[in-house]
C-alpha cells in the first residue's frame, strides 16, 4: 500500500485543470436554479447543508450500495465524480458530432472545433484568465509540471540557479524539479512546515528567497494537509526577487474561488492559467501534428501557443466536458461551494478530533489561512490500509496510502495516513456515518 | 486550409493505439453474432457489403442527416466513429465506478482497477503483444513517438549516427526526430517514392540503409497515400545493421490484422507493442505520480514499465472504452474487417479513377502489396477546399488540406488534397452517392 494517486486525477486537464475535479459537481444546473428560486425560502436562507443534499441527487454514481450499505464517497482528494450534465455532454459527442477538430470543413468537424474551442473559453473565464490563448490542455497536472520543466526549465536555469519548492509538495511538482536541476545543474530548495501548525513555514520561506532563486513551485492547497497557502504574498514575494511561480492548484481550484489575476503566478497548474507572452517565450516540447506552422523534412516551425503545445490530436470529448464542469460549477456559485464546503470540514474536523487515538495532520480549521475540507490522519497503533479495508466493507470510500507526497510522510515521520476528502455532494450525515466506521474500526482492532 | 488533423486520432492511444480508431467498429457483438448465425445464409456466403450494411446500425453517430442529406463519414482518416458499445461502456463507466486506479484500497478503486488493467491485456491480445507490461498508453500517437525519441533517442543517439524515415510519414513521426537530431547531432535520411506507384522505394531504403543508421522509423500505412509497407523486409533488414524499428501503425491496426511478433519491430505507435526489455532500458522521461518507486526531496528511483511512462493520473475510461473496441473488433474479425474494407477501397479507387480530371495518389490496389481503402487525391483546376465544402453540402464528410504530410505534398508538387477515407461501416452505396456528389461539384465549378 505505497501508493495512492494524486489529488485531482483527470484525463483532461488544462495547464492543467482537471476535468475529474471539475467535474465535481452536480447536473442540471437551470432545472437546479429554478427549483431553487421557486422555493419558499430564498437560497440565502437555505441552510448549507441542504446544498449538499440538493446538489448530490445530480450525481448519478452516488446512488449505490457497496457491500449492502450506501455508499459514503469521501475519496474526492484522489478523483471526485461527474455530475449528469458532464456525462451527457461526453455521450452527445460520440453520438452527435465525434470528430477532429481544426481545420476539417464538414459539418461534424465545425461542430465538434467550435465545441472543443469553446471549452477553452469557458476553463478561462472560469479562472479568469485574460484569454482562452494562455490555458492548455494537458493529460494531467503531471504533465503540465512537465512541460513547464522541460520547456521553459530546460531553456532558461543555468547551475547554482535555484528552485524553491516546499516539504509537502505532491510527486508531479517534485520529480519534473529533479530530472531539470540534474540536467541543468540547478539547485533544489524545500521550504519547511511551521512545527506547531504543520503549514507552509512562511517566515523560512522568505529566508530561502533570494536573487539566485529562478523558480518558486508551490502547491496552493495541500493534497494531504489541507493547509492554504498564502499566494498573493508568496508571488509578490517571489517577483520581488525576479522569480517565476508556478502554483499546484489541483485541490484549490474545484473547491473555492480562484482568480488566477488575484494570485498572481505566472503558471497555474490544474487551474491552467499562465502568461500568454510567457508561453509565446517557451520552446516546444513534443513535436507532432497541430503544433507545426510548416514542416520540411529536416527542418519545422511551430504554431503559436496553445496549439504549440498540443501536438497531436486532443482529448476532444474530454474538453468538452470539463467545459459542461466549469458551467455547472458557475451556476452553483464557486462562493456557495466554498461556504458549503468549509461547513462540511468543520464539521468533518471536529468529528474526527474527538475520536481517541486520532492523530489529524494540517492546521485546525481556525488557524491560518484556514484548511480544506480534507482530512488526513492516523490511529494510535493502527495501519492505514487496514482502517480503509475496514471502511470499505461499510460502504465507505477513503484512500490510504502516501497521497503522492512521501517526502512530507518522511517529514511527519509516517510511512502512510488515511485521507477523508469530502466533496459538494457530501453531507455532515455521511461524515457522521464515516465516523461512526471508524469508531467500529477502531474497536475492531483494539479488541 | 493548411492543415487536417491525423490520421487515428484519440484522446487515448497505446504507445499510441487509437481508442477513436480502434472503435471504428460496431457494438452488440453478442446480438450481432446471433442474429447472424441465425441467418439462413452461412457467414462466409453472405456478401462483404451485407457486413457493412449490418456493422453500420451499431454507430448511432451515422443516423443523421446534414444539410438536409444523410450523412456519408468518409473523414475515417482523421477520426472513426465509436459503436454503441464503447459508448456505453464510457458511460457505464462513469454512472457506476468512476475512481482513481492503482492501490485504492475502496470497492470503487478496485473496480475501476482491474477494468483499466483488463483493456491493456485487451489490447495487448488485440496486436499480438507477449505481454500487457509491453503496452503504454499514451494520449496520442504524437506523445508515443515523442517517448520514444526523448528517452531512447536522447539517451541513445550521437553525432553522425542516422534516422532513417521516409518523404511520405506523418508530421507526428518527422518532428520528432527533427528535434532530437538538433539536440544529439543525429542525422536525418528519408526514403523516397517509386516514380511510377507512388509508395515506398525499397531499393532506396536498402541503399540509405548502413551500420551508421540507429534507427528506422516508418509508416506502416500511408494516411495519405494508403501504400502498405514491406513491414518484415524492412525489421529484418535494420535488424540485420544493428538499428531500431518503430512503426507508425495508426493506419493499419484498425483496418487489418496485425500481428507485432510477425512485423518484428521495436516499437510500434498506434498499435502500442514494443519488446519490454527495451522499455525497461529507457529512462524515464515525464516525472510524477505513479511512475516513480521512492520519491526524496532531492532524488527519486522509478517504477517499471509500464509505469514508468505514464505518469499522473491516466485517462481510464479512455483506456476501458478502447478494450470495448478491441472486444468488438475482435468479434467481427479482423480479417473480414480487412477483406470488407479491400472490397469498398477497390470500388472507390474505380468509381474515382473513372470521374474526368480527379488524380489518386498512391498505388493501385492491385499494385505491390495493395493499398488501403483510403483514397487521396485532386480534380483538375479545383482547390481541394472548395471540393470539401461543396461536398458538405450534400451531407459526404471528407478532409482536405496536408493531411499532416506537408513534406510529402511538396514531394508530389502539391499543397493540399481531398481525402475520401471509407471505414468498416461505410457501404459501396456511400461511395456511390459520394462519387455522384463529387461530379456535381466539379461541374458546379467547371460551369
Amino acid at each position: 500500500m505505497l501508493h495512492t494517486a494524486r489529488a485531482p486525477p483527470s484525463s483532461q486537464q488544462f495547464l492543467a485543470f482537471t476535468s475529474h475535479s471539475v467535474s465535481r459537481a452536480s447536473s442540471h444546473p437551470k432545472r437546479r436554479w429554478v427549483a431553487r428560486q421557486a422555493s419558499s425560502a430564498p437560497p440565502s436562507l437555505q441552510s448549507q447543508q441542504a446544498s449538499g443534499e440538493l446538489w448530490r441527487r445530480d450525481f448519478p454514481i452516488l446512488d449505490q450500495s457497496v457491500h449492502g450499505h450506501r455508499l459514503v464517497y469521501l475519496d474526492n482528494g484522489a478523483t471526485s465524480q461527474k455530475p449528469e450534465t458532464v456525462i451527457r455532454a461526453l455521450d452527445d459527442y460520440y453520438r452527435s458530432y465525434n470528430s477532429n477538430v481544426h481545420r476539417g470543413v464538414h459539418a461534424l468537424s465545425a461542430r465538434a472545433t467550435a465545441a472543443y474551442e469553446s471549452a477553452r473559453e469557458k476553463v478561462a473565464a472560469f479562472v479568469g484568465a485574460a484569454s482562452s490563448r494562455e490555458i492548455v490542455f494537458t493529460r494531467n497536472a503531471s504533465e503540465a509540471i512537465n512541460l513547464v520543466a522541460q520547456t521553459w526549465g530546460t531553456a532558461t536555469l543555468r547551475p547554482g540557479d535555484e528552485i524553491l519548492l516546499s516539504v509537502a509538495e505532491h510527486h508531479s511538482n517534485l520529480v519534473p524539479w529533479q530530472m531539470v536541476a540534474q540536467r541543468t545543474g540547478a539547485v533544489l530548495r524545500h521550504v519547511p512546515l511551521t512545527k506547531d501548525t504543520e503549514e507552509l513555514d512562511m517566515a523560512a520561506f522568505h529566508d530561502l528567497l533570494s536573487p539566485r532563486t529562478r523558480l518558486v513551485a508551490l502547491v496552493h492547497v495541500s493534497n494531504m494537509l489541507g493547509c492554504i497557502a498564502p499566494a498573493a504574498e508568496i508571488c509578490e514575494a517571489a517577483h520581488a526577487v525576479g522569480a517565476r511561480v508556478l502554483l499546484d492548484c489541483c485541490q484549490s481550484v474545484p473547491n473555492m474561488p480562484v482568480d488566477v489575476g488575484r494570485l498572481g503566478a505566472d503558471w497555474i497548474v490544474a487551474s491552467a492559467h499562465k502568461m500568454y507572452e510567457l508561453l509565446e517565450s517557451m520552446p516546444p516540447w513534443m513535436g507532432g501534428g497541430e503544433m507545426i506552422q510548416d514542416v520540411f523534412l529536416d527542418r519545422s516551425t511551430y504554431a503559436a501557443p496553445p496549439s504549440r503545445f498540443e501536438a497531436g490530436t486532443p482529448a476532444i470529448a474530454e474538453a468538452i466536458g470539463l467545459g459542461a464542469a466549469c458551467d455547472y460549477l458557475t451556476t452553483l456559485g464557486m462562493h456557495r461551494v466554498d461556504a458549503y464546503e468549509r461547513e462540511l470540514g468543520a464539521h468533518l474536523h471536529e468529528q474526527l478530533q474527538a475520536v481517541p487515538g486520532v492523530r489529524i495532520y494540517g492546521p485546525g480549521p481556525e488557524e491560518g489561512v484556514g484548511r480544506a475540507a480534507l482530512a488526513s490522519f492516523n490511529v494510535d497503533g493502527i495501519h492505514p490500509t487496514d482502517i480503509s479495508t475496514i471502511l470499505d466493507q461499510s460502504g465507505v470510500a477513503v484512500r490510504s496510502g502516501h497521497m503522492c507526497t512521501q517526502p512530507l510522510h518522511r517529514e511527519l515521520g509516517i510511512s502512510a495516513s488515511v485521507r477523508a476528502a469530502p466533496y459538494l455532494y457530501n453531507t455532515k450525515h455521511e461524515v457522521d456515518v464515516f465516523v461512526e466506521a471508524l469508531k467500529e474500526a477502531i474497536s475492531f482492532f483494539t479488541m
